[in-house]
């Protein structure tokens, strides 16, 4: 469920894009007024009003934002204002660069898209970069993360709801036996989870958990630091439990000493109008804090009222 | 080039479907008939003479042709009549099941379809299967081979031409060292191979062939019955000369013993709307038979008929 309010009463996107105009005229930036209409439109009225901004002024509104924006506001800001796919075709490049690696980001995009929008951020990617994303993704790593995260960034999982029983068997099966032999890169265990539904993936995950004792992720822990079976954890989590995946991902950022901006920024941009509701249930479960009030806390100023008008409090 | 003839007096859908309907009744089938319209439409007006046909009788055309029509004349009217991604969605399946394996096809289809429509097949083999295509190839294949096919079926090549030269000189060198010291399953050779657009492979491989003295094909001959290394072969060629890599496999199976009429018909079927003409130039620069000639010789009835009237040689 989406955290964003719209207006009852909306203004047209001309309307919009003359107030726009409007906080970026004059002596300093109105950063309240960019905030009261951009944080309160969702993803297609944006996209009109970029449109309109476009047509009318003759400028691109994100290069506006740009110039008359700084720092993490400026950051947020520019996520949310871009198209979702465009957001995370921009994201994962980021992720693939040697300075801002991370391979974490490609294993969330991979995991917590749906088929299609996945689709839509690897073409996305190549109008932006003239490049596929699994050139760069490839070229950007080797070994075993290679290995994981090539397949999960091309997957196109089947979304129906169908599950074969026997296929959850023999595959938590293949897949106990391999984690129990340390075998953790195995061809098998990077097969079923980069290609198997949700759906058949969570009978497996569940008959694995019911047949061998454990949750597969309890596992998985054989060696904390190992980056490779930190992204395998991340993969599961992300595939079969996302709003527990992007609570824990708040409450990393906001606990680090000198709050992970870009973690903060990743997932309120991507989730606002997805999960955001349910995000915020998985962190007050987790942390007995309200995702609103741990964030008014570590942010501020015009940053920290985006983020907290995104969430859906406003007056947290 | 398409080799197909579409009359110049088209008939409307409805009158096509009102004429197909009459070669379906009556005593026996009138195959001329349906010869005569199907195998002179387009994609685009064949998917119009399906959905009208349905709309009319209540019945699907390609059911009403599996009743009517009988072996080899039956697979590729049949073939023939599917829109060109589900056709493929269903070549590709039959090429991952244990009786009708074929990786040569998955290589085929994964390397000479455009991006966008390697995409549209892998829509189509979902709606049809309830499963994906990667699935059920990462299933039903292992080791070396898996490692090939998986990144190829699931790969959305970059098409713009856009070139690297210092890309394409270090990635000749990268592919030469592997093969010489016969890794070629290597990671990197795999990965180059998989991710890389169309126009950055012919330089790098045109480096090689420069800087090293040999085409790569020629240095991945090392073992000719090792089918790791053939469909390693099959997916060079098949992504920088289409062409000539279906003008082989027409070689190939016409001059088997015992015409191989599934890939004639495959290449048929698939490639009269693309690039036919191009592939009969080069069959006959190969074979100095025209491609007409052959198929005439080899094949009889209504089934060789039917193939010729595709490939644009009705009277050969």
């Amino acid at each position: 469920m989406s955290s964003i309010k719209v207006p009852d009463h909306l203004p047209s996107p001309a309307e919009d894009c003359e107030q726009l105009r409007k906080a970026f005229q004059g002596w300093g930036t109105n950063e309240d007024l960019i905030i009261s209409i951009l944080a309160h439109r969702n993803a297609a009225q944006r996209s009109l009003i970029r449109n309109n901004y476009a047509e009318t002024y003759g400028e691109d509104l994100l290069k506006e934002l740009e110039k008359e924006l700084s720092s993490d506001f400026e950051r947020i800001v520019l996520l949310w204002t871009l198209e979702p796919a465009d957001r995370d075709a921009f994201m994962v490049n980021e992720a693939t660069k040697r300075l801002t690696s991370n391979n974490l980001v490609l294993v969330e995009v991979a995991c917590t898209r749906k088929s299609i929008e996945l689709f839509k951020v690897r073409q996305a990617y190549q109008v932006r970069f003239k490049r596929s994303l699994e050139e760069d993704v490839a070229y950007h790593t080797s070994g075993d993360i290679r290995k994981l995260l090539v397949p999960l960034i091309t997957s196109l999982r089947y979304e129906g709801d169908e599950v074969s029983k026997t296929l959850a068997k023999s595959e938590a099966k293949i897949l106990h036996e391999k984690i129990a032999d340390k075998e953790f890169n195995h061809d098998e265990v990077i097969r079923i989870l980069t290609t198997r539904s949700k759906a058949q993936l969570l009978a497996t995950l569940n008959h694995y958990n019911n047949d061998y004792g454990n949750a597969i992720n309890k596992d998985l822990k054989d060696d904390p630091n190992d980056e490779y079976l930190k992204l395998l954890r991340t993969t599961i989590k992300s595939l079969t439990f996302p709003e527990r995946h992007f609570a824990k991902i708040l409450r990393l950022a906001i606990n680090k000493l000198g709050t992970d901006e870009w973690a903060l920024a990743r997932v309120v941009a991507s989730r606002a109008e997805i999960d955001m509701e349910r995000i915020k249930e998985e962190y007050y479960r987790r942390n007995s804090v309200p995702l609103d009030r741990a964030i008014a806390k570590d942010t501020s100023g015009d940053y920290g009222k985006m983020l907290l008008e995104l969430i859906g409090h406003g007056d947290a």
